[in-house]
């Protein structure tokens, strides 16, 4: 069974949508990665930080669903990153309110002994010291090393940025951040340029719109599947990360073909994220739900065209 | 051979974009559509209106691609219709400069007799009374009615654009008018209101974000090819529209699977129309170049992924 080392936030987030609002819940970055990731036959384990005032049961809801929190440092005397945010009548828009590094402001984060030889990688949305700290401590080159980022780290910390992407096979990050990046206006081109700078794959996430998948030349489009009502978008950027490294690790497989899939799976598993608020829908999701929903992205994108 | 017939502005454009710009270039919504529908082997034909100061070369240039322009009146004392607009840097938003009716004021659509018995009807982006007026003059119903609209006609004249939309079988219109003609922010909600107005199918057109087919509780989704360039969208939306009908009428089969290849048809020919100013890319456009493309689009969309 593959072993899947995610690193990222756990934390507090407080949200506020046009549907209602919520009081601080469990959210992260690597929380999101690793619930979507739960959904596949694998092994995997979080490397992050809280503190003392982070609820027992919140780290077993993640263990029972076979996710290894054992790399998450508790510091009892510290407080939990928290964030809280408020989303538009257009939910792609949204206003952050409060952030509180807490315990994240000095993290040294520590891979424990039996993920040292993980088989697959996800650097989440951090300090791209700390990714870089936790790429050191694997002694083996995992097969695929993926990372999400975002323009915070480009504004603040650029050279440091620049020294993980070159390190890694897959980015995923979305347009506005791919063009802040690039320098470019059209993804297409801020696609080759990220190439550039190291990754093998640039993966853009255009939220409600999908996303693209580029390999030197070659790319492949996933639709955000057409919904009712969206909820609360939180974590569905995460969420999609997490379902695209689950099936890579679960596959075994880095073709680009199966790289497709992926990108499939994670745009089904964000379907789901947004509809209620938090990790409430991902922490009740059923094999059927995934598999029916499958069967619609395959409806909504399948078609057979003879060409001459 | 399938007759389609196609109601719409032929029109003088001048455009400005990042790019550069043009003066009075051919334009206008039924020549974008007469030039899509003309890559498929179909007998098409427009009905329009002209000026004196229309040159005789821009309907020669239309004849030579097999489209019939004996619909197209010419007033010889009076101006072609003209309009100059403006791109911005994100080619999503364009300022529109002028807008002169001329002829197109007191416009009184003529079937001519040989189109009377058309099997396909394209009704282009015009005042909703003579969309209604062309289907009248049509004694028996054609396969397949498709309209165009656009936000000016809902505000202007909502109940005569009400009274045609109840008479069609397809409508294409871009994501704002669908969510402004069904007050629905959410694109699923809204074809479904706008399926209860009449038409069977809701083609939503989202730009560079694709488009989005809807038939009642069904929808498949077509994204734009990711392009380097976008040079010029003028005329985009409706060469879509064009190939989207041009393979209807050129296939003769009015299935739902038929109709994602169709809008699949639509978003491959619109890909080409943005490379160049005007109508330039389309009337330099090969059989092979098209078909090259639409393996892209296989490549870009298709994937294999096992379902239990």
């Amino acid at each position: 069974m593959s072993k899947l080392l995610i690193v990222g936030t756990v934390a507090f987030d407080a949200i506020e949508t046009p549907f209602g609002k919520t009081d601080k819940i469990l959210g992260g970055a690597a929380t999101y990665i690793s619930l979507a990731a739960s959904q596949f036959n694998i092994n995997s384990g979080i490397v992050s930080v809280v503190g003392g005032d982070f609820p027992k049961e919140f780290l077993q809801t993640l263990n029972k669903k076979r996710i290894d929190t054992s790399g998450i440092e508790i510091i009892e005397d510290g407080k939990t990153f928290f964030w809280r945010g408020k989303y538009h009548n257009d939910l792609n828009v949204r206003d952050t309110l409060t952030t509180e590094l807490n315990v994240l402001a000095d993290f040294q984060p520590k891979v424990p002994d039996h993920f040292q030889d993980a088989d697959f990688l996800m650097l989440g949305n951090l300090h791209p010291s700390v990714q870089m700290a936790v790429i050191q401590q694997i002694p083996k080159r995992p097969k695929l090393v993926a990372l999400d980022t975002m323009n915070f780290w480009m504004d603040n910390t650029w050279n440091e940025l620049m020294e993980v992407v070159a390190k890694v096979d897959v980015i995923t990050i979305n347009d506005e951040e791919a063009r802040q990046m690039s320098g470019e206006y059209s993804l297409v081109k801020a696609a080759k340029k990220i190439h550039n700078m190291g990754p093998q794959y640039v993966v853009i996430k255009k939220g409600e719109h999908g996303a693209l998948l580029f390999n030197n030349g070659e790319a492949f489009f996933a639709p955000a599947l057409p919904l009712e009502e969206v909820f609360d978008p939180t974590g569905a950027g995460d969420t999609f990360a997490g379902g695209f490294i689950g099936h890579m690790a679960n596959t075994h497989d880095i073709s680009f073909e199966n790289m497709k899939r992926a990108v499939i799976a994670g745009s089904n598993l964000a379907s789901f994220c947004v509809e209620k608020f938090g990790t409430e829908r991902m922490l009740n999701l059923t094999e059927e739900e995934i598999q029916n929903r499958l069967h619609q992205f395959k409806q909504l994108t399948q078609f057979d065209i003879e060409l001459s």
